[in-house]
């Protein structure tokens, strides 16, 4: 029997209406002494492309856990409900491929089951709020021991919804991509790697190119913001490892118009 | 002696300054083992209906604890401090409404006190934030056993302030009501229940008509927002039992103009 | 070997990426008991003074803990990582300034380390994010009852950064000094305390004029907002000390245009 001291949440819920509280109740009256961290309950309604860029880069840095995970715009529908083993951890929420790039984090899906188990459910169960009715009920059961075999019927894993991962390309003198995310300091993260970078001949102490939009600037590619004087651009490896963008003291994404999809080109300059 | 694991708090104090932590370490240097759970924070400043609606709507989630709720434009003047025993729970804030529904939803007042016993406040009490001066220490000491009765003088039960339930009239064919509260997603929650539309004819599978300001639409009375096509409205009983307008992956506030306070009338026409 | 049951966190991260739950999975890894305070997440981006003011405000209120600063635009540049002993608390975060004021309301510096053990770090340490790689773990390991003398080398406490103290000046008649800062209500925090206004000729009871940028108002010296009618403007000391002024049931800052920064003088009238 594995159980787990922790228990994260992840949502679209906002932090107004109380959503998350309830959820949280719900999780302490199974597992009173379940610690719970919150990742964040921000995430743009029903954007599951930017909840799953969120839990895949900071699931690394959580403790073994329950992870529940809630952008459900399909909430009520035929979409399944699912619990998902991978590494150390458990993954709890709606099949629509918002867990996919952290179970890929985590080592990928050794099992899966679809969450059918009404016993584990709360008595009644809503057509939408599947967070409090359903998925925090059985994550708090896991947490306390319950065995994610008894969750429900196993489902095969190659048959669990994978979002497309954002596309990079290495060429001889750089590296192509699409901003990814855009975090709350206005830094533009890419879908090119720093190892992507290294391999398309992109090192600290470069100068490079960035294109996009049949817009260029040159920037240095830096390790951190401060080497730019104030106002100025720069690239770097990020602290998730990803190339970004950003402007020391500003918001890159602002100042040079990057949106998640944009695509960009970084090219060595000298 | 009832002693009680959580402690919730609900306030208009938001998260910018500070003030929701200052009550954290008040009441952890009372009750250092005392689980908080943050109901919410963003309240907007004053507006107790508001706190009231959310309060009364989250507490049947949560364990039995010392629910802290502080949305108080009178503090300092001569509004009481109440604490009032309902159900398993114990709530603490001003007497100017805010707790009554929650103190409704729980099965009404048992017995009340105004905290008057100042043994049990802060040693220095400001003018402007009894949360943290009066309140939270309060509670603290009731969530570590204190009884109700010593945190002051008892009050007749029916002395309370209370707001006035929002109105709603089923009739034959519908219902006609008021929004009370517009979440995240931009859901707009009316004063009527869905046992009242049932009363008035509206089961799931109907065709309505939402009337409101002059204007009129038809929409589906569905169970979920994946009912309707991507931008369409749907009228459902969500998640809190009450007649709600969504529109699938947008804002039935936004696009339709519905705010608290609205007057709408739902008719079944097929 | 002190240890202590409390971290507390305050950061410009903000609520929307997930940066804070990396911190809180960080500590957990290394504390599991560790109790955590978050202060707020939401100071503007590299705001290092509102980021000492709101510390330094609400630390009085907490218990003895690890407090964890980070708005950190110098981040991986020169700028030391510091460890400081204070009254009954340790402080972590970068050496400019952020923790200066703070350190001062606990009492003053008792000894200073630079965090140069890298023993105490996450074995990978990025150039951008040194609240998870360097001072949240840190932080755990004193939590946990790591001496401060362990984290690193010491350091002459008048050799810290300090950042100017926001100025004030008491004459015959009145007070003069500047905003601070803006709270949510839209209450502006002045440099002067109520101790200055009272040397000043200013109590509760008076009517003050209050002048900047070429305006002047009058308004009662009173003790809450209440005590003017709804829209009215009142002075008043504020929950931390300080003299602020709002508007009862409004934003004094967007109705007067006050602003941290803004300089005012209040004299007394009658």
């Amino acid at each position: 029997m594995t159980s787990f001291h922790c228990l994260t949440f992840l949502t679209d819920y906002g932090l107004e209406d109380g959503f998350v509280a309830a959820c949280h109740g719900v999780c302490l009256q199974v597992a009173p002494n379940a610690r719970i961290i919150d990742i964040t309950h921000l995430v743009r309604p029903g954007d599951i492309r930017r909840g799953a860029a969120v839990l895949a880069q900071i699931v690394p840095y959580l403790p073994p856990a329950v992870h529940v995970a809630v952008v459900d715009p399909g909430v009520g529908t035929a979409r399944r409900a699912i619990g998902v083993a991978a590494g150390d951890s458990v993954f709890v929420g709606p099949d629509n491929g918002l867990l996919s790039w952290a179970v890929e984090a985590a080592g990928g899906a050794s099992s899966a089951v679809s969450l059918t188990n009404r016993a584990l459910w709360r008595d009644r169960v809503t057509a939408t709020f599947h967070g409090r009715d359903i998925f925090m009920p059985v994550a708090a059961r896991l947490a306390t021991g319950t065995s994610l075999a008894e969750a429900g019927e196993e489902l095969d894993v190659a048959s669990l919804v994978r979002l497309p991962m954002p596309e990079s390309r290495v060429f001889d003198g750089g590296v192509e991509g699409e901003v990814v995310t855009v975090d709350r300091f206005g830094n533009a993260q890419l879908s090119a790697t720093g190892a992507d970078a290294a391999r398309g001949g992109i090192v600290p102490g470069a100068t490079v190119a960035l294109s996009w939009g049949g817009r260029e600037i040159a920037m240095p590619f830096g390790t951190t913001f401060g080497e730019v004087a104030a106002g100025e651009p720069v690239a770097y490896t990020d602290s998730a490892g990803f190339v970004s963008i950003a402007v020391n003291g500003g918001s890159a994404a602002q100042r040079l118009g990057l949106r998640p999809g944009t695509r960009v080109t970084i090219t060595v300059t000298e």
